[in-house]
């Protein structure tokens, strides 16, 4: 199906619980999906794996699949979107959540604007934004900062910047970080973050295991053996 | 339906167009609110349109309603949690989108996680996530402010203050306005940012009439006549 005004680039959530084949679409944007040809994704492997339970009208290996990463340049991401300019519609997909947030999507889309290609996003689980929304944090000013500095000093810094930051400004502040990497930064989290502070940790948020607890730093005192190694984890504070 | 264990309260989203009635819950989602008895809605009467919709199990008029809004004070949100408290589930619904982003909801998850009441979130739309993943401006760190200032001399100083932001922090600047003040907004943006700061525009989004537009402000400038006036809007800015 080609459209003579040019293809329209659809960004399309993925399940963020990566065992998860459900789909997490609305009927409607399923039925939009169905009918793509061409197809830019973060990861090939998962993103064949998650479009293969929506029941495509056509064989998965009759389907066009670009890969862009962190190391997909420029120039190639220009060449993705030839088949938007001869009028073919494109779907984007991240490795998990919704695309161009938080990952290397965001080129394509600013590219598809230069061209004047229509975008349209489908509606999607983001762990950040369901994080914020059952926090009881602020959710009328917030920051989401991404990753914390990896260094150890370095991080620390960073918390009691944010925390400052927090109550400066009256804003939620959210950030992410590596799964193995997580028990580190809530063992941080704990011992430089005021009593008073409240501290949100959002756990494999949409899977079975999902838990999403807000208390003080006070209270968390008291959980400080909680385990969240390997767990993927939003954590939200405001001072 | 009750739980020894206590009630969990489910944030449910709602469809962000206010002329549609068409369901944005998943499916497994849909199975879930239609088993409730219990409700806390920002508005009873956009409420009950959206959940008839989803052809309840019980008629509309067995169910228990509760308002909070704006004015809803704490003592008022503490008897809200009692059915929780009992062991029955409860449903948050905002006016628009997703409860307890940019509304009075939060106070009320706030107050669950205070009782130790499970708290789970329903994926859906949000009007911010949508454009910002639809911008292609930065996914990495971004901040939503909420309302910019009414008078228009402090909004000016905002809309530049705002600007610098994003320029020392390399983060997205999200913003939304009231309707009818959008193309004062508009103006302002216009003619007090630099020509290379890039200004995306979402209008009216998930309906029939979304559109998704970045561009810099000196492209900008030749829309100057562009009717923004009435339509839900947010505006993303990156310097």
């Amino acid at each position: 199906m080609t459209n003579k005004e040019g293809g329209i680039l659809y960004l399309i959530p993925v399940s963020i619980d990566q065992n998860s084949k459900e789909s997490v679409l609305l009927e409607k944007h399923q039925k939009i999906v169905k009918d793509l040809d061409y197809f830019v994704v973060e990861n090939a492997k998962t993103a064949r794996f998650y479009l293969s339970a929506l029941k495509l009208h056509k064989p998965i290996h009759q389907l066009n699949f670009e890969v862009l990463d962190k190391s997909t340049n420029e120039e190639e991401i220009k060449n993705f979107l030839i088949p938007l300019i001869k009028g073919f519609n494109v779907g984007l997909l991240s490795e998990s959540g919704c695309p161009a947030v938080a990952d290397p999507g965001a080129k394509m889309v600013a590219l598809a604007h230069q061209n004047n290609i229509k975008v349209i996003p489908m509606t999607g689980p983001s762990s950040i934004l369901l994080a914020l929304m059952a926090s009881g944090l602020n959710g009328q000013q917030f920051k989401f900062h991404g990753y914390l500095p990896s260094d150890k000093e370095e991080r620390i810094k960073k918390i009691i910047s944010i925390e400052n930051e927090s109550k400066k400004n009256n804003e939620t502040e959210i950030f992410i970080e590596t799964p193995y990497r997580n028990q580190h930064v809530f063992n941080d989290l704990i011992e430089n973050l005021k009593e008073q502070t409240k501290l949100c940790i959002g756990l494999d948020i949409t899977s079975q295991n999902e838990l999403i607890l807000t208390k003080n730093i006070g209270d968390w005192k008291k959980e400080i053996t909680r385990d969240l190694k390997n767990k993927p984890c939003v954590f939200l504070l405001q001072s």
